[in-house]
């Protein structure tokens, strides 16, 4: 997708809130720079576990903003929009723009904004990587990087991307997931993490915890048994999730490990993170 | 109404016109400057006679944008629209921005275009008026400047601003016209100049001249007799539009003068524009 493309189409998300739309177009336009990827209605979770939108999002740099137009704007949003894409905002700054106020005000209150995703980016210093929307969800990338970490907000198109970081080179895959084809007792996987027909998984706000169970209680026992008699307790996890145009990715989340003991007394599978970087694989390591 | 109501309310006549928001917002922005009127889906008549919308138009300096997004635009208008204020674009210029080639290629025509705008303002000096939406529609400012001008885009909120530019302070006024408080044989006249229940009124691409009939057959020759009787032979003109927020104003549009052969064998009362400016009075001299 070209990147006009890209944002016309995260700008039209503002249709029809007409403020939002000033203040998007005004941060984006002033900031004049193509080097900044820009998510608007980004779903978050606050620290206290709420669900909720900020208004504009730019991933390399965890910071949102919040346009306030006054009234009371019901930004709770409730479980059901899970199989979005929800960022965490622990260790984000939130920049709130009062519209109530006139434009000069507004105009004001934007500068410093723009001024301070600069200053961001100039803290960063190496560690910024320039928007590259081709880059950004190839598996070449992170070969290359020679990891997948969580800060970098890594989301593929589709799930062989995610597998050929692994060391091999599928043209397609079919499945929710597959061995790890190097790291032995590790599987792949790309689950929805939010109850649907088949599983009622979930994932805690921290998402240091994944939950898994079979939604038909009479397998809810067989599916545990065979997790835990399975060798592999390890899972890298690619969640499936809705991204904010609607297409859908696969979030990297970390790996994480079968708990037994809780997995046994909760009655339902337990997934602990023990890593949120993952080494990734050239194919000729395999 | 604040600047920043009316911008984000101009802004949003570009809602679901993903193209054209991201082009208007951008020059705005770039601009950045609350000097400049904005104005988007400008109603114009080109010079080939035939009506058109423009995306975005700066009334203070006869610019217009037009955005191109390669797919053909039916942007002839109808005549129906002919009760909306419509600019003649006679000595305007018209800047295209071809979307179709990326955003590198687009910021770099809208860089052009926010420069050409600045150029254009320091060409006109002192003639350039910063934008003031309370002044622009006061009867005042036209009072302390000493006349009203077509050049000035005057299109006033309400018929009584338009009479009180004339030597009276009324409060309030009902009715399509009044004759001039203080020039002899002068009607101010706020028509309706396109086709409406009681009357078959039109204005000529060029502004140059007027239509004027009764709708009602039988009463053609009566209206006609009863113009050419009464001795105020000449009418300055505010036409009532609604403007591009769909508000009723009443536009300045010149000074005419009755041509009583032209009425008499073209059987409608025939106004042709004898200037474009009028001398405005203060109640004092009255």
């Amino acid at each position: 997708m070209d990147k006009l493309n890209y944002i016309v189409k995260q700008i039209s998300k503002t249709n029809k809130k007409n403020y939002e739309n000033y203040v998007v177009t005004r941060i984006w336009h002033k900031l004049n720079s193509l080097d900044y990827k820009m998510v608007t209605q980004q779903y978050i979770t606050r620290p206290n576990g709420k669900h909720a939108l900020t208004d504009m999002y730019f991933p390399q740099l965890g910071i949102h903003i919040e346009v306030d137009e006054g009234f009371h704007k019901n930004n709770v949003i409730s479980d059901k929009i899970r199989e979005y894409d929800i960022v965490n905002v622990t260790g984000h700054e939130i920049f709130r723009v009062d519209v109530t106020k006139g434009i000069n005000d507004v105009n004001k209150q934007i500068d410093f904004i723009v001024n301070e995703i600069s200053k961001k980016r100039e803290q960063l210093g190496d560690k910024f990587e320039v928007w590259d929307p081709i880059k950004e969800v190839s598996s070449e990338t992170y070969i290359e990087k020679g990891y997948i970490d969580i800060k970098d907000n890594v989301a593929f198109n589709r799930i062989v991307d995610g597998i050929n970081c692994f060391g091999v080179t599928y043209k397609g895959f079919q499945g929710g997931g597959v061995n790890h084809p190097i790291e032995e007792n590790v599987f792949l996987w790309f689950p929805k993490l939010y109850p649907n027909n088949s599983w009622i998984n979930t994932i805690s706000t921290d998402e240091k915890t994944i939950y898994e169970k079979s939604a038909f209680s009479e397998k809810v026992n067989a599916h545990i048994n065979q997790v835990i008699n399975n060798e592999r307790h390890k899972r890298t996890v690619f969640a499936r999730v809705k991204d904010s145009l609607g297409d859908i990715k696969y979030r990297f989340k970390g790996k994480y490990e079968l708990n037994i003991k809780r997995t046994l007394s909760e009655k339902q599978v337990v997934w602990e993170r023990i890593s949120t970087r993952v080494v990734t694989y050239n194919s000729n390591n395999n």
